[in-house]
């Protein structure tokens, strides 16, 4: 049994998700932000960088998306969420990686920017950039990364519940999306699926 | 034949590293910072990213360190860098996860700010706040994530040279080494290992 902890609006959708598509016995628990509870000693005890998401298995506790997603996948072999073979592999946690250390980033630092600054007016400066960083990097998803209909090209993919994640933010880090159709396309295709559907409900509730 | 595109000082040592702990074939090709050749049209048709490193395979290129170093892990299993069964193997990228999306991304605040603000004022202000971001992060490495002899433990990881190439810039970080004596143990093992030797000395020629 798997327990995973997560917030609303927050990168933790990816792996609910993944769960969802795998048909994986699992049960939730919902970290509250506003009340700063991941930086509480009882969630810091789960996850100390006081994040989320977290996945409590049984052998460990797992944390960062890209290692829970991948952890999901090769747990789950019949739901064929990643491709076995090494590159191809690769190039799974190759977009995921991308999408954890660069995309993500960028969108902190519109909300979160306290993490590398400290000096106020600097805070200001870098929400502005973040139509700018954030877009520059949807741009190479859209332009390329992104194969269509799913993220690896036919087989959906770890890969996709995350780009579905993030592409959730674009607006809000007010990025023009008319310029990614793609990526909108992607969004939209993913918003149909029943496991999206179920925990998108489930997270809002 | 693999070909690894790096540049000295940067992350890329970690796949030399391993690329070279794998007995793998491979070539080097050293792209100049200084005349800025990452973001030249000749490297971009590589990588679009416009960063290092890449490797480039018989079925393709791949880019990030997390997904480059598994790649490289599961093409020589007879090096054993990376465990097998998904929650161990899940362990291993967690930990490289979290060197490339908040340990190098705290650092690059310090070098490389204008991917973030426009401003010069809040660039300084970034570099001001790098020995408390990276030393944080460092200091939950040296407090739990790294067990000891190698980050996994016993068995020597493509985590461990991940480690060792980020470690590297801890005192151009301005963080206080001297909390950290299990991370410069560590770093000091490393030192040691002909393969990262023999590397090392490679890229700094």
């Amino acid at each position: 049994m798997l327990t995973l902890y997560y917030a609303p609006r927050t990168c933790a959708l990816a792996s609910h998700i993944a769960l969802e598509e795998a048909h994986a016995e699992y049960s939730t628990v919902r970290i509250n932000f506003e009340t700063n509870e991941q930086r509480g000693d009882r969630y810091l005890a789960i996850n100390p960088k006081g994040r989320v998401p977290a996945l409590v298995t049984e052998r460990g506790i797992l944390t960062e998306t890209p290692a829970i997603l991948a952890f999901i996948a090769q747990s789950f072999p019949k739901a064929a969420l990643a491709p076995l073979d090494p590159y191809a592999f690769a190039e799974v946690q190759a977009f995921n990686s991308y999408l954890c250390s660069t995309v993500h980033v960028a969108h902190a630092h519109g909300r979160r920017g306290s993490r590398w600054v400290d000096d106020a007016g600097a805070i200001e400066a870098m929400q502005r950039k973040v139509p700018q960083s954030v877009g520059a990097a949807f741009d190479l998803i859209e332009q390329g990364m992104l194969r269509g209909p799913w993220v690896m090209g036919d087989s959906y993919s770890i890969c996709d519940p995350y780009l579905f994640t993030l592409a959730q933010w674009l607006e809000g880090d007010g990025v023009d999306v008319s310029r990614l159709p793609r990526v909108l396309e992607h969004r939209a295709r993913m918003s149909e699926r029943p496991a999206v559907e179920k925990v998108v409900a489930q997270e809002l509730a």
